[in-house]
């Protein structure tokens, strides 16, 4: 079988990323890059964390092509979000970020969740200055999803494998998936949660909490 | 709250679509693009397709990433497949589906199958010289996909609402879907499938078919 390499030219945003990292690193602000597949659960993550955290300690940047549908749900619970819509454009960027971060950061917080475009390509080559860079992946996804998309999988600080509640009814092979993992990635976490059930939410808020000492730290 | 918004430029690849297209027609071959997200079934939908057609009138061009585990699966079933590795492209283009096609075209098939790259954004926009646009949602995405994804919904001839066996064990509003559906694109079919349980297949074949049989006569 003949298999065919061809490659797109992807323009680097580093230096406004690296400014971007700067700035959180100052205001002493843990920012989390949660990316995944459409309908992988980025928003029910993020509602179910809210649980555990202060209101008052959170941000939210929400990322989509189109629509508010998410920013509403936030902002109805008191949460300081924005909104970027960026009109048919398949990830955020650093500039996005920058832009959104100064609307928003008229009001305090100490953590901020960036939702990313629903989509497993293009949101992992642009770094947006994140502390952590978040994946998640469900199980009705199937389990062949780092061998397909490789990138993200490499360029995960912790991977989130959602939706295992759904796993007695689907075909999915956690040992492959975890392998999988494991040749892109050594050493990263893979956290097995429910938004739907709160399996795992413990272990991930505590991850999360440990994360966040280590950057205040760092800042000192 | 306010809303960003921020456009990406897309340049345009119509010329060499147009051109497939007119090569696609000039040898009498229906062509179907897929498109869907990561782990929406696009392979498993192909391979259960195949069970209703003769092997000797199906080809195959496998669009991922990286890896060719798709491809290898079909190529095991004696079917004409290549495989496009974009090495970190989000999508097919016009281009390489011309030089995938010159190679696959040794062998002699009326039904072309186009598995593009697992993403609800990129691809899109970009005309391959396809005859039907194939969009697959699966019910464990949501219903909100086509609110948030609208270009995708927008751009379908037909859409798959695949998954249909795992309603009981979601929340998911299937009018809603509808409704978000028919604000984009009035008169698209929807076709509720199981690539599990087969269900909807017969209804979805006939469709095909239908076209098949349309294209044909077009070019006559």
């Amino acid at each position: 079988m003949e298999i065919l390499i061809m490659q797109n030219i992807m323009s680097s945003n580093q230096k406004l990323a690296d400014e971007n990292r700067l700035t959180f690193s100052k205001e002493k602000i843990l920012v989390i890059n949660i990316m995944a597949s459409p309908g992988a659960g980025k928003t029910s993550v993020i509602t179910k964390l809210l649980e555990y955290f202060n209101h008052n300690e959170i941000g939210i940047i929400e990322g989509d092509i189109a629509s508010n549908i998410d920013a509403e749900k936030f902002e109805k619970m008191g949460i300081p979000v924005i909104q970027i819509n960026t009109g048919g454009g398949c990830h955020l960027d650093a500039n996005m970020i920058k832009t959104a971060f100064h609307s928003l950061a008229k009001t305090r917080f100490s953590m901020l969740f960036i939702e990313n475009v629903g989509n497993l390509v293009c949101p992992s080559t642009f770094d947006l200055g994140e502390n952590v860079k978040m994946v998640i992946a469900s199980i009705p996804e199937g389990h062949d999803k780092p061998y397909k998309y490789p990138a993200m999988f490499q360029s995960a600080d912790v991977i989130l494998l959602n939706k295992i509640d759904l796993l007695p009814y689907m075909d999915f092979q956690k040992d492959l998936f975890i392998k999988g993992v494991g040749a892109l990635n050594e050493n990263v976490e893979i956290i097995e949660i429910s938004s739907k059930t709160g399996q795992g939410f413990d272990f991930l808020v505590d991850w999360i909490k440990d994360r966040f000492s280590k950057a205040i730290i760092l800042t000192k």
